[in-house]
């Protein structure tokens, strides 16, 4: 199979500095330290740090200390942090270290660039997104091997930088995981109809279940358990998630409703659901014999329209491997 | 515990004459026999009767012979095809068995309640519906074990007879399930609710993440994967299980859409998902927590008011047990 330079090791793989020591922080300063890379991260929370060190591992709770280090180390900086911390975040990188390569680990891209621009650090960002994750939280939730055979989304927006977003694809090949290059925006568009709105249907689901009382829960069985099984999520996560992604997921909603409402319709008027139920399934079939293949020959850097090329090859199914 | 007389010894225990012997029909057939039952069967196919006698039963395909003997030996008559064939069947048994007690198994009860009107034979009939099945079909798909602790509804509508709602139940019990007491609307009601919407929102959930390509199929998780499993099930029998109950889906789709747009214009016009998200999320958690309780101290036939009764138990989360 043919090595594809991005992830070769000429690419540089400088220490890693982890903003936020939750369940993808966490495991990821696991992962990346027992593929043998130098790394360090922060956390607010002196518990969380102490159960870091106790562990084994580099940590601190002083974010400027952090941040310089890295600064000294040209280390890659790594937002881990909720959404709601990644302006200060990215208000201590901007004083403390604004000449490092930053990716992020935030689940929605468009957002956290925007976020990133803010500061004036859109030179040095690339961001990402590790499509792995457990119902668990917190440092003790982690797992070295979180990341093994996940997908990582890796921005390739105009203007991104060559040699950090090949960095930042390193970091998630070093993980285990497999790469899609992707455009911020579009990222967020895939998440919001695979991710978001699978959420939104399962809450809907549940509610007509259990509108119908006991009876109906008593009868119900695989259909309902599984297509409400996210809405066991923690409503906190599940709206934080959703509310971040608004203006894709109304796109997405506004589709559903009206294959609903078309479905709706034919039912009502001619008894029949032939249209949703045949394409519905074509589409599940599609989605059960999908397959990645790996992209060769996109050498960051090299060409003026490589972050397209990227683009377009995660947009076809392509992904970049070790 | 208490031993409801509706499954005491007591109950008549006559053979069963089984009118289908495909999946779900060739599993009762086995199951019944296993449990010590005298039981036979009819399917229109030559194949599916030789597989049966190959593996040791009674089956034939002269349906006319089956119903002469179901006659002679008072059998219980289990009617087992697909819906298409459910008028057949019953015209058959009109003519050739008219006296014999009849359920059947077929999902939806309302529509064959109103085909066993139309022949003359409900002072006969009480319906029933166990809630199992598997993705395959055929007599070779059959377990003795299928309805194995599974949920089986049987119709406790107002001028079942008493004695024939014993024999139905007490055929459930032996085949190993528990027995939900319900009117056929109240089950078409609520199975629209938590079996037949979830296919119909699976479908849409497919054909969402389908729009959004190869990338969006490409990171689908788990979410995806459970939310559309079922869209994965043959469009046939989709199509003939949600059709069948054209109205009470109806019914549950209006709420459901009903719901979705008051979470589109929440999520639009503030932000926010949490009226969905928190009470969907307490809609899964009274599905995770749902009890069965065991009716007791109900005997069909000595009062007056049995069937509400039961139908009340039955909606309130209560189950026969053996």
């Amino acid at each position: 199979m043919c090595q594809p330079d991005v992830v070769s090791d000429a690419v540089s793989a400088p220490p890693v500095c982890i903003l936020g020591l939750g369940l993808i922080g966490g495991s990821l300063l696991r992962a990346a330290v027992a593929a043998g890379r130098d790394g360090w991260g922060w956390n607010r929370s002196t518990p969380t740090v102490d159960a870091a060190r106790a562990d084994g591992f580099d940590a601190d709770t002083d974010l400027a200390t952090v941040l310089r280090r890295a600064a000294d180390a040209r280390a890659l900086i790594v937002v881990a942090v909720p959404m709601p911390a990644v302006d200060a975040a990215l208000a201590a990188i901007a004083e403390h270290a604004p000449d490092c390569p930053i990716t992020d680990v935030v689940s929605v891209k468009a957002e956290v660039a925007a976020a990133v621009a803010r500061h004036g650090l859109q030179d040095r960002f690339v961001g990402g997104h590790p499509m792995a994750g457990t119902s668990e939280s917190g440092w003790e939730a982690g797992d070295p091997e979180l990341f093994r055979d996940a997908v990582w989304v890796v921005s390739a927006d105009d203007g991104v930088d060559p040699s950090i977003w090949s960095q930042v694809a390193r970091l998630a090949l070093d993980c285990g995981s497999v790469v899609v290059p992707a455009e911020s925006r579009e990222h967020d568009a895939a998440v919001a109809r695979i991710s978001h709105l699978p959420h939104v249907l399962a809450e809907a689901l549940a509610l007509s279940g259990a509108a119908g009382g006991d009876l109906a829960l008593g009868l119900a069985a695989g259909s309902f358990r599984d297509g409400t099984r996210v809405a066991g999520s923690a409503p906190g996560l599940v709206r934080a998630m959703c509310e971040g992604n608004r203006s894709a997921l109304l796109t997405a909603l506004d589709e559903t409703l009206d294959v609903l409402n078309r479905a709706r319709a034919e039912l009502a008027d001619r008894g029949t659901l032939a249209e949703l139920v045949e394409s519905g399934h074509g589409a599940r079939l599609r989605y059960e014999n999908r397959e990645r293949w790996t992209i060769t020959g996109i050498e960051p850097g090299t060409t003026e329209d490589w972050r397209e090329r990227m683009r377009d090859a995660g947009r076809r199914g392509g992904v970049l491997r070790p």
